[in-house]
């Protein structure tokens, strides 16, 4: 059985796979240039989802399996591979812990001042003054509820918040006290004093925060962005920002990534700015590669149902 | 019935006792100088535990139970207090959850670099280079378990961290995974890869830390310590992460508060200094005063049990 990688993987991880399967020819190459040849007899191909083509997978012809180790399959070529009866399988879901803790990271970044704290530090300043509050009781509104939404949920109820979910279903998840659909999202504007999005970028949630959304959530309440740019009107948020509508914005994502050079964002003192690094962790590698393992039992009948079995004429 | 207070209490708070009990006479002051004259005739005294001395306690003829609202009782006139037979009871474990929150913030702001982050936003550097880490899987070692290291090993645990606590008496404790006596420490220095302090200043807890327990520490290591800061040595301190024995220590207290202007500490990269703060929260009084609550009704013969309340012999 031969396994061709299009994906650089970790030296340690390589390791481990060659040393747990002894009897598979692994092929690891970081790019689909190098891979293409072995992939032509692959078995089993490993990838970003992100280089292969119609005319790949049509010279791949023994290929019976392509796991793909990242969440998104939108540059797949589904079609081609579906004609096939090529099985997939992705890496959706892995985002989760990285993304739950750096959402929690923020919101307590904000609760607890930490900017002034820094800030005062730098400048070699003892100041008791910043005005730390908690999460303790507070009421946080998660837009989008799935493997990640679900993952903040859970912690932010460790922290005993309340927390509101909207989804498109209105559909009951764990560790969320009230699920609300997404035309209730005034409710979430109205009762959040936290409100974190997962949101992806499809057309419905296109300029889902404009001035209205802004005017309509507590003078208090802090708006963290880590699915897609897209939700947001910037020229509304800066506007709604500097009339205090609410307090602060810590935004991941942009509608144009790198944010651009002098972008007024950089600058204005109610909006942090990250560089979309909500996912990144040394374990997401680990993480897909344990999927694997896991799907490839399953492949060799020693267990019974993939991991995150994608369906090539839905796309999911 | 006559409750005094020497301690400023919320505008709202009292507001809510006035209006929840009419029956009872509350007497609002500010400083004991100002309490002192109705101190003589009251029942009930509120207060810091800081402002009281023995000829308080001498002329507070129909004194009968003092409610401290806050968590140490080393300035109380205990002797006074206890010869008189009056109830003493006190505020502690209200200091948990703002603690317990804090160190979470700490762990999560060395461990998705929110500093550097932070630094390249000031800047308009957008850069995904800052190697951000989860606290998921890791080993966080808890020196003290009290209510306040309970409460951050219970959020530990909610992050899948595990967490190994350290006590005099090596008694078991919710949410704590394994736990170890004061001499097992060099155990938890090998294995933490988070190490938060809340041990209180006793002679045992001098200079607990020097440079052969620096020595001893993971090279990735985070050492928090919102206790006291007389655990630290703070030359060996220095010296220490000069050396790169550990990657970095969160610091909220020192062995002279304020950190003088100037002190070394201020400008050490691979230390963040903060000012004394992570106790502090808009929910103390509050906090305190639904302890005070719940004693009332014990005081009146309605409910059983005092919250906290103190030997005046043993001063605990």
């Amino acid at each position: 059985m031969m396994v061709v990688t299009s994906a650089k993987i970790r030296r340690d991880l390589r390791h481990h796979l060659k040393h747990t399967y002894p009897d598979i020819d692994f092929r690891f190459h970081t790019h689909m240039n190098e891979a293409n040849e072995d992939l032509k007899i692959a078995d089993i191909l490993i990838t970003y989802g992100e280089d292969l083509t119609d005319s790949h997978i049509d010279s791949a012809r023994n290929l019976k399996w392509i796991m793909v180790i990242s969440a998104g399959l939108d540059q797949m070529p589904l079609k081609a591979i579906g004609k096939r009866g090529i099985t997939v399988t992705s890496a959706r879901g892995i985002h989760a812990v990285p993304m739950g803790e750096f959402a929690l990271a923020m919101m307590l970044q904000t609760a607890k001042q930490s900017k002034a704290l820094i800030k005062n530090e730098q400048s070699g300043t003892w100041d008791r003054s910043p005005r730390l509050t908690e999460l303790h009781g507070k009421t946080l509104g998660i837009l989008g509820t799935g493997a990640i939404g679900r993952e903040i949920a859970r912690l932010a109820k460790a922290f005993n918040m309340t927390v509101i979910g909207l989804n498109r279903s209105g559909q009951q998840v764990d560790s969320v006290d009230r699920i609300v659909t997404s035309d209730q999202l005034p409710l979430v504007l109205k009762e959040a004093d936290f409100i974190v999005s997962v949101l992806p970028k499809v057309k419905e949630t296109d300029q889902l925060f404009t001035e209205k959304e802004f005017k309509q959530m507590k003078e208090d309440a802090i708006l963290i962005n880590m699915g897609r740019g897209n939700i947001i009107n910037e020229t509304d948020l800066l506007k709604a920002l500097k009339e205090k509508e609410f307090q602060h914005t810590v935004l991941d994502v942009f509608n144009e990534e790198p944010l651009p050079e002098g972008h007024p964002f950089w600058s204005e003192k109610r909006i942090t700015v990250t560089p979309h690094i909500s996912a990144i962790t040394p374990q997401y590698q680990p993480r897909a590669l344990e999927i694997f393992e896991h799907n490839l039992k399953v492949y060799r009948g020693i267990k019974n149902e993939y991991i995150n079995l994608v369906d090539p004429q839905k796309g999911y």
